[in-house]
């Protein structure tokens, strides 16, 4: 049976078709519809209408309550308490499954990804435009709505985690157009691209040793834009990590293996558990 | 039927008979025998041969693998990689439960005190002798080893969390007694007290705000012997947290309904639920 995945991001939307073995039928991007939740559901009615499929998953960003289908806050998008799976599932034929972009893509990861086989817990960090992380135990996500906003976190110095530990501030932060070109420059030795890259690395650290003494994660899948650095970013990462955490056990720190269509992946998932279960989350 | 609760802390025993409906039949304290767990065994099969129960519950401090019944460490016991369940349940003829301190007593406070009722994540911190926590999502304790230990994270200053955030470190940073002390002194005004008494909560606050952060607890359940104190360690928490945590929900904080009996009835939970499921953990 097929399944489509639908990932909403803040300009882009990504889809997917898989089959029973995920491997993929089609796949495609196109912008996400702006203002009206309501084009949403238009998107994802021509997708079903084009592509005929047995179910949807459906994820989106922000404080998601995924057993209510809502979503609470959204800024990207600039919906607050929108009752998306009602409205969505309102205007196609097939099941629809809803969820959280982050906690898609933490699915994805430990299903068929870079924590695959993991029993003990995993953290997902998603450093991007933001810093947003989900947690899996047990090989279950936890989905509290307010879990995993570790990017919002003030520090003592003042200002959110992710104003520094995300691609997007590491970028600013050393005057450069992205974290790609941030990355080229602290290997070319650039002063001001190490000190931001440095900066960065402290806090995206700080962040992952508190999540990891709180839940006694043994695996910490590193994804987002920033993750596409690797060792680079790793290797030092790993060793602060470390550092912070002292007696405790250290986790291991890999790259997710599904890069930026980790979530869309995760939709899929989510729309095959509900034709196996009958469970619509 | 009845059960006994055992709670084996660094120099005391806490053990408390209860029957079928939480009522204490019998409760005690004797010194925690030094050196061999053996000497543990002995004791728990003598409380057994006073008092026949029809289950006993075991928790112990430290990082502790409930699903393997192993101790990994315990710095105060001096064990390390101690097979506790296997070496007490050959002493005793009855059904034995095995867990670690902190988490019996979170779950003593989800089931019947100060988070009651609570459906959505739960931190439990122990302020003591050092600072520990134990998570509570959907109804159920984390149960990974290495969960919950939030004390032992590093400072960006230096030093250990708990070495600032605990009661014993209050005392010590003071240069009073105890704790209680501390609490009489800030009452009074004096400033040694004040300056340690801020210092604590702050650093208390940073711990619970990113535990907060990464499993959106709901309520924070603050025991051990510093949640004494009430509104003024309560009071200046709750606004630190919530100032920590900028857009995000701001926890509960609650003091602990269980004072320091919170792990030894957690030890009579664990028994309780061992004899409806007949699962031994």
């Amino acid at each position: 049976m097929a399944v489509l995945g639908v990932d909403v991001g803040g300009t882009t939307v990504k889809a997917r078709v898989t089959g029973d073995d995920g491997a993929v039928l089609a796949q495609w991007r196109e912008p996400t519809p702006t203002g009206d939740p309501q084009a949403l559901a238009g998107l994802v009615r021509r997708a079903t209408e084009w592509y005929p499929v047995d179910a949807v998953g459906l994820v989106v960003p922000g404080i998601v309550d995924e057993r209510a289908g809502v979503c609470l806050q959204a800024v990207n998008l600039g919906w607050r308490d929108v009752p998306v799976r009602e409205l969505v599932s309102a205007s196609v034929d097939v099941p629809l499954a809803f969820g959280q972009d982050v906690r898609a893509g933490a699915l994805a990861e430990v299903r068929t990804g870079a924590a695959a086989g993991s029993s003990e817990p995993v953290l997902f960090a998603a450093v991007g435009t933001g810093l947003a992380g989900a947690l899996v135990v047990d090989g279950r996500v936890l989905d509290s709505p307010w879990a995993g906003e570790i990017g919002q976190v003030l520090l003592s110095g003042g200002g959110r985690v992710e104003e520094i530990a995300s691609a997007s501030a590491l970028a600013r932060h050393a005057g450069a157009p992205d974290a790609f070109t941030v990355a080229e420059r602290v290997r070319g030795g650039d002063g001001a691209a190490l000190s931001a890259w440095r900066e960065c690395v402290r806090v995206l650290a700080e962040s992952i040793a508190w999540t990891t003494a709180a839940v006694g994660c043994a695996t910490v899948v590193v994804g987002g834009g920033l993750a596409e650095a690797g060792a680079l970013l790793l290797d030092p990462l790993t060793h602060e990590v470390s550092a912070r955490l002292g007696i405790l056990r250290a986790p291991s720190l890999v790259r997710a293996h599904h890069g930026d269509a980790a979530a869309v992946i995760g939709a899929t998932l989510l729309a095959q558990d509900l034709l196996a279960t009958g469970v619509a989350r």
